[in-house]
């Protein structure tokens, strides 16, 4: 955790991502040419890039076109109930692992990563026409090439965040979390440790990763074109952390 | 959503709170005493106060004594099972409309603010010996008297995040959200705007109050004494925001 100032922002000029693209060139000479980093360079201190899923997806080819798409009778009968289109509700279904919630025209299901999440991270919003855009096959896995390359092309300390947007129970709107997490353990355990008044903190163990996804959502416009963030001054040590540590594992979840 | 830089700033300076303080006068002092402000001041954007509901709740007097405090017998079993201060447990279910899951030592109720949370908010951490902290009243309350005090002190244009600690179903650790919220709307609708490829996005509201409550976090140390942070550069309109509208409406809430 920092205690002086965070910067963040936004990574301008990467164009629309294609299957294949090389997405950490494209993010390494947006950071070339964005004049905040080199106060980062100057420092000691790494810097953390929150890049969104949907260009990380779209650049490893996690698309499905909806022409090949053959809906179940179930993905039919909903489809029809909520004036849905009945090929998206099957890709929902298929990358769900369980279907949490199907009510009120909202599929929440846990996808096979097991995020818990509205229709299971497919998302036809920028996506290529015709096309829509599934989650990463392993999260992580992105988060990590993606540090490797920018460290080798930039020669600085990276972590690597690969965010997305989802909703949550009792709270309204959206706001970001981190699905793939690399360079930087996802959190902060203050547990064990003493208040200002020297009593022990109880039970808190903060999601930093969620939050840096959150802080770098702030300066990416989905409807500005800016796919990642960049952020400077968040003092973390290097850690082989995962994304995949901030699902909740089913022995402690009250609410399946 | 600002299009540029955004900076954060962990507010120093800030002694221990006590019932009656001068809230707003110790955020200014802070304020003045940090090298961040000048870049905002000659801006003509405004900037965003999150102050931790502890130091709100303190200033305000929303303590309990635990002296004072007779337990009933449903506190006192659930107490006993788990280990916990029966006194503790018998404030969390007085503040409780409605429990939402007790359950592996875990109280989640909502409170009679409509927040759904651990231990309805109540916490013993960084409070007087002997007392627990409530949350404040009326969070937006609160932050709309922030909000006055702090623009009348500094002429600048202010927003003020009431911000608390909580916890979220499937997802591990906790993140800050918007308790209470004044001179901002909590959310940015992207509803019926286009993508980058003209077609409309869709349901993708998203709660930036919160995510502004958690990137105020990550200079926020727990352990360090600094309940506020400031944070330039986020291009908001001045609005009649209210954090009560982050929460969901029951007959919206798939997971009561």
């Amino acid at each position: 955790m920092s205690t002086g100032s965070i910067r963040i922002t936004g990574l301008r000029g990467i164009p629309e991502i294609k299957p294949g693209d090389d997405l950490s060139g494209l993010i390494a000479a947006a950071l070339r040419d964005t004049p905040a980093v080199p106060v980062a360079a100057e420092s000691d201190r790494g810097i953390v890039i929150v890049v969104a899923q949907k260009v990380v997806s779209k650049a490893e080819g996690c698309l499905v076109k909806l022409d090949e798409v053959v809906p179940s009778t179930r993905a039919q009968v909903w489809a029809n109930q909520y004036h849905k289109d009945a090929r998206v509700v099957e890709v929902v279904l298929r990358e769900a692992k369980r279907v949490v919630r199907m009510d009120r025209s909202v599929v929440i299901v846990e996808t096979r990563h097991g995020f818990v999440c509205a229709n299971g991270g497919v998302d036809a919003s920028n996506a290529p026409p015709g096309n829509v855009v599934l989650l990463p096959e392993d999260p992580d896995s992105s988060a990590r090439r993606l540090r490797r390359d920018l460290e080798a092309a930039t020669g600085m300390q990276i972590a690597v965040i690969v965010s997305d947007t989802f909703g949550r129970p009792w709270r309204r709107g959206l706001t970001n979390v981190a699905l793939g997490v690399a360079g930087l353990s996802p959190f902060i355990d203050y547990r064990g440790q003493a208040d200002t008044r020297g009593r022990p903190l109880q039970a808190t163990m903060m999601a930093v990763a969620d939050e840096l996804a959150s802080a770098g959502e702030l300066v990416m416009g989905k409807t500005l074109g800016i796919p990642a963030a960049v952020i400077e001054g968040f003092r973390f040590q290097p850690a082989e952390g995962l994304g995949r540590d901030l699902i909740r594992p089913e022995e402690e979840d009250l609410f399946r």
